[in-house]
């Protein structure tokens, strides 16, 4: 019987998942030095909960569950699979009044969407979600520029950069330029700077049907980079425009004193990601190696109270774990080794079964990964699977050692091979 | 709008994440040490590979997925949410005839059952199994013995029995009493024996069909507990049975080998797990405090080569996580501070917010769960947040010791305040 996976996923095969473990172990251990706390979410939500959420597009990629028993006879849905991190955050916001402001969580969890398959994009995929619920000060924004340099400087990326804005000042821009009608518009063009370049976003913003004196405002505005462009936009826009640039002077403040080196800092008034529910700061991370971004974020202070009917300040960052992790293995950045055991037990034969498996358990027992043949395969075939294993060390228990009570350990790196007691080489290989 | 959970779902807020990661993280550690590798499979599969795999009553459980697109409006199903770990691993190796065998593969994720929720029995829930794959040899089936004995005592257990067995000793047994036809009927009743009592089974075995004289071979037969039942049985058991005694007799030897200790170990020959699969030794762990077992396992040569075709020998144990999680929070047995921040800065007015942000960004660098306040709110506000967070250190940085470079560092547990520097702060929190 031939069996396949379903379309657009795949397994994590014990390589790849032991370098993944090992990214969110390190991303974990720089949330909770931030006090961020863990969630986590059922898979599927009611129908109702994601309805309305995702736009028509959105909508679509929903995987939705039969209703168990007669419903589902019936075709009837009840059920769907969490399409982001997001809506379910929105829920337990809702549902446990309790809570205490500010809610700091992280969550890395799978999401499902039946987006068209294709090269390095699934239907089954990991966000990893950092929020802030309940604050407006802007060290909340901040702290999100802080966990996302010490997570990649954590992970070993060196050459990064935090593109930083603020869709306030992006709003006094279009203020400026007289096409507030047309914002998003305006926005989801300029988002495509660095793609289309700033002759294919004029030829998009005149397709729109924005005027060429708005467009040539436009581009004036966007004339200057960096943190010199707040002193530029201060004296060009309105009130908006400047609640979005003292924000900016805010955030950029308290990061640094966070620690945030203006190494990775950049102010970059044509950051507008595209998403149409932020409100404040929005910020993305890029890497000269990385193809888009792999970190984005933002302040949206009107979507966490979607279910509550309260209005809840939140701001928040998502880590492109799938993209990170596929750069970082690119690179090379990845321990090959990680999570293979460090030691490979052979067993010479029947009667020496008993002296490798008391060994296998001497190297456990000092914290070692010890690994140790099953059975008595052929000697040759145990040789071949040591040197496939990646072991660094590999221990021969012959008769002769057996009686005498000793191993021979041989490393794997160097090739030198000592015949040792068991305490010998068990302080050899922790040592 | 309200919004509600699934019903049988819930979320894992943050205390009760942090305590699940502590136990996740330390059976990985064990299971690594063994060398078993980490696998992860999408969390649907196509709905051909699941059916026809868990029995009437099981398939009807399973959480079916519409097809996208025209398919879905019609009532087709093409996928269905993971039901167990095993098919999916049969998958994978059908999947992947280059994988190096054996395959030592742990694999911790949720699974979904639309089983009637009842109290502590969810419709998601996490299962984590270890399970090797190809090999036939005992050495294999001791291991999961000793990943369950290191497992337990790494979380902290001092008290429980792995109960052991082997199904060809129990078919060896129905054989000697005359009704090998009768095999399933009779491990069922058998494997009540701890809750209805030898009266009670033996009132199920005549139900049955059973009659007086098999009834009484069976309880001769189970007569003998521990490990001398094997010599017992060796005198009264036909081909079969002995082979599973020799299996026992193996398992036994190479456990110790492994490190096994007798205090945790019991032969039991009235152990029979209720599953059809098992085809050699079984084993379950039971613990004075929990009910029911919080592991169980054994061989099952016969279903990992469903797919494949092929005949595949395989061993393996699961570990009750959501059971043991239960038990070892009732029993206090897990860090309630888990994941708390170490260090809680608070925030005494505008004039000093950088220097608690330095402050906070110091403890972080040198390791420590660093947690700030965000924004200015009322100190008595904070000093409550404080008390709550469970933080041991809480650190106070007014105007004066702004002025001079100092912080106040309060120590929660003793409630001695001490005036430093920043430098001695951080030796004292993290030394």
């Amino acid at each position: 019987m031939a069996v396949f996976l379903p379309k657009g996923t795949r397994d994590l095969m014990p390589e790849l998942m032991n370098k993944r473990l090992e990214v969110i172990d390190t991303v974990r251990r720089v949330f909770a030095r931030f006090g961020f706390e863990p969630l986590e979410t059922p898979a599927f939500e009611r129908i109702e909960t994601l309805m309305g959420k995702y736009g028509d597009e959105g909508e679509k990629l929903i995987f939705r569950i039969l209703k168990r028993g007669a419903g589902g006879e019936r075709g009837e849905v009840d059920l769907a699979l969490r399409y982001d991190l997001t809506v379910p955050l929105a829920r337990v916001v809702a549902m446990n009044s309790g809570l205490r402001l500010p809610f700091k969580r992280y969550q890395i969890q799978p999401v499902w969407r039946a987006d068209r398959p294709q090269k390095g994009r699934f239907r089954e995929f990991y966000q990893c979600d950092v929020d802030t619920i309940g604050s407006e000060d802007m060290s909340a924004d901040a702290e999100c520029l802080a966990v996302v340099q010490e997570s990649l400087l954590a992970l070993g990326f060196d050459r990064f950069t935090i593109r930083l804005n603020d869709r306030k000042v992006l709003r006094g821009m279009v203020e400026a330029a007289g096409v507030v009608e047309q914002e998003t518009a305006v926005l989801v063009a300029i988002d495509k700077l660095d793609k289309i370049g700033k002759d294919g976003v004029s030829a998009e913003l005149a397709r729109r049907g924005i005027g060429a004196e708005s467009i040539a405002t436009i581009w004036e505005l966007l004339e200057v980079q960096g943190e010199e462009s707040l002193d530029y936009l201060a004296e060009r826009l309105g009130e908006t425009g400047q609640q979005g640039i003292a924000e900016l002077r805010q955030v950029l403040t308290w990061a640094r004193e966070m620690g945030v080196s203006d190494e990775y800092l950049l102010v970059d008034p044509t950051l507008a990601r595209g998403l149409d529910y932020y409100t404040g700061p929005v910020f993305e991370t890029v890497t000269p190696v990385a193809v888009g971004s792999i970190s984005g974020g933002g302040r949206y202070d009107g979507l966490i109270g979607m279910f509550s009917g309260r209005s809840v300040p939140a701001v928040g960052v998502s880590l492109g774990l799938e993209r990170i992790i596929t750069v970082m293995d690119e690179l090379g950045m990845l321990d090959a080794a990680a999570g293979t055991a460090q030691v490979l037990v052979t067993v010479f034969g029947e009667d020496t079964r008993a002296a490798s498996y008391r060994a296998a358990t001497a190297f456990r027992s000092a914290g070692a990964n010890a690994q140790v043949v099953l059975g008595t395969p052929r000697l040759k075939k145990q040789f071949k699977a040591a040197h496939q294993s990646g072991a660094r060390w590999v221990v021969v228990i012959g008769p002769d050692e057996a009686a005498e009570g000793k191993i021979t350990l041989k490393d794997m790196h160097s090739g030198e091979q000592s015949v040792l007691s068991l305490e010998q080489a068990v302080a050899r290989v922790t040592g």
